[in-house]
């Protein structure tokens, strides 16, 4: 039987003990994991980052693979810790819509647990740390074959936070910015398909606050010279706004969540 | 045989090819291994830290795990290279106290040895570099079962440094800062069961430097408003103070080695 | 059969979901990968500092390890994807230098095929991320034992950056500066055979753009007194200027590139 895959997505970066105490617990119980850390950078209590970063990776992970989401600052409180299986894939985490990008598109299989049952996670709980005491056993036990239904009681009604979603008016495609990457790619919400009419090599008109700016929409970034800016679409298929072999981010002083408004320039 | 785990612990930071050198050495020997990374980025030089973030993680890997801390700045002098067992456990090292908070609890079955044997290190010795050229193959071999006694001479008298202790006097309780984590929360060196009187919802007095809080005792961070400053035991059992979904230790302005005064408010 | 490793060098750092979703490839297509992170961090787009980082640690890898190395900023134009096997080693990335340091010293056993055949490479290929998107892949399928000459034709003249040469004349050895570590280590293209006249304890000028200096040709960093500057053999036998638990490379204001001279003292 192949290893099976339990990933790690957090916000507790990579100084602190804490994400090796969760690998440990995780191989405590189950010896073969192959554990791979999706981020721990995520900037601290930020759901919406880590949902982006869990969504974008999730999908090209073998089917039977378990995902554990921690972003938490409610840990210790009243917010529920969840499981969520999806096909053959489980992702467990705090039921504050860490999970929700990565399990929202469709929902047709999707079975939803609390987690309850204290011989499933660690005997001494403390209330800082269910990354380590609690979701890092229940991956661990859902690796070795733990049947869903003994974790707790089926739930439904997830905290679904409200990412915005793309409009189409007069022609213009208004949405926002999602993320931010590591070379200042400015990611918009806009898919592929939303831009039909556009055609690599034409220029779209992209409105970030006051500033419009009439791009290249590329297939590749080396396609404009080097401090160019350009449109494409990214590896998510998202569009994109890109500096070749620069900082879009840092040029612009974009930051995620601003609005963007895309027209095909005439 | 379940696969044996080998955790790494330096700061020798993720940019360097120095960890993957290790890991490479490590694989060389025993290709099964699970290697872990607790943490590379230990402040450069600080023992300390890397002794509190390895005694911190250990508690919670497999029995038969081999630990291995190389903060070493003294590397190529006439400081020891030394293999520590406790229980199934072995820790390996420069003896410089880096290993010391990991191993100091009990001592009942502690075996100490120092590396000697040519044969079990690599064939070339760097003056700078002993993580690659020491400890890594010393862990590998200690992973396929090489017994402990043919790595070199049993010794005693480790080099301990002095951490400081806990104290009280007339109700006072005096620890230190021993850590401050990348959310900012400021962990003292004061368990909690030094702090018996105070029950959860009372208020304690802080004293750090010339500042004196006092504080909601908390059972978890969101049990105040956002960005206001609490007291609670953390996730090992040391009294922490942190601000909710804040950062305490930017706020207090507190380094790592300062005095913290705790007294049970009136 | 022991498990085979494949090592990953990018400039994608550890935030963004990049390096998860290589993983994620490759272990749907080889669940039993010992994958091993040489280096994120790579500055963006500098493709002689991967090349430098490859070169480092490959050496110490078991001779049937999978290279990856993707420093790519002409992705998705016509730059070449190559597979370069050398004994019984593979390196794969874009053709544009990265992997030439890792694979310069001898050539004699060297073959180096393009990536073409689109059966190993993933069906929808990104014009931005052929890390995840091809290399990823064809590090996989190389793992599970697919023929080389199945990834495409056999090519030659590969692109090779010119990494400037050590040059010695009137006693004096001009070289530069290659890379600075995360402790401040200066690390120059001169190798210890090139100082064969100088001795452990002598003092040896170096000259730095219009600074010069004697220092002491040490051992290991603690022969000097703390915060002093010394020169030695580093653990990949280059000459390194370094300060003894310091940052001579903040001290000296240092950068890569540099030219350096080297004299022995007189």
């Amino acid at each position: 039987m192949p290893r099976r895959v339990i990933t790690l997505t957090t916000d507790f970066g990579l100084r602190d003990p804490y994400v090796a105490e969760m690998k440990a617990v995780i191989l405590g119980i189950y010896s073969e994991a192959t554990i791979v850390d999706i981020s721990h950078e995520v900037e601290k209590y930020n759901i919406g980052m880590a949902a982006f970063i869990l969504a974008s990776a999730a999908p090209y992970f073998p089917a039977d693979s378990i995902h554990v989401a921690v972003v938490d600052p409610g840990v210790g409180t009243k917010r529920k810790a969840i499981i969520v299986q999806k096909g053959d894939t489980f992702f467990t985490g705090p039921d504050n819509g860490v999970l929700s990008l990565a399990i929202d598109e469709t929902e047709e299989t999707m079975h939803v647990r609390e987690i309850e049952n204290k011989k499933l996670i660690l005997p001494n709980i403390s209330n800082t740390f269910h990354g380590r005491d609690v979701f890092a056993p229940v991956a661990g036990y859902l690796a070795i074959g733990i049947p869903l239904e003994e974790f707790g009681p089926e739930i439904s009604n997830l905290v679904r936070p409200r990412f915005s979603s793309v409009t189409e008016r007069n022609g213009k495609i208004v949405g926002e910015i999602a993320y931010v990457d590591g070379f200042g790619n400015v990611i918009t919400n806009i898919k592929e398909h939303k831009l039909s009419n556009v055609k690599k090599g034409m220029a779209v008109n992209v409105k970030l606050g006051n500033t419009s700016m009439n791009l290249k929409f590329c297939g590749a970034y080396d396609e404009v010279a080097n401090g160019s800016l350009l449109a494409l679409i990214g590896s998510h298929d998202f569009l994109e706004i890109s500096q070749n072999r620069g900082n879009a981010a840092k040029v612009l002083k974009i930051r995620t969540g601003e609005k963007v408004i895309v027209t095909q320039s005439r």
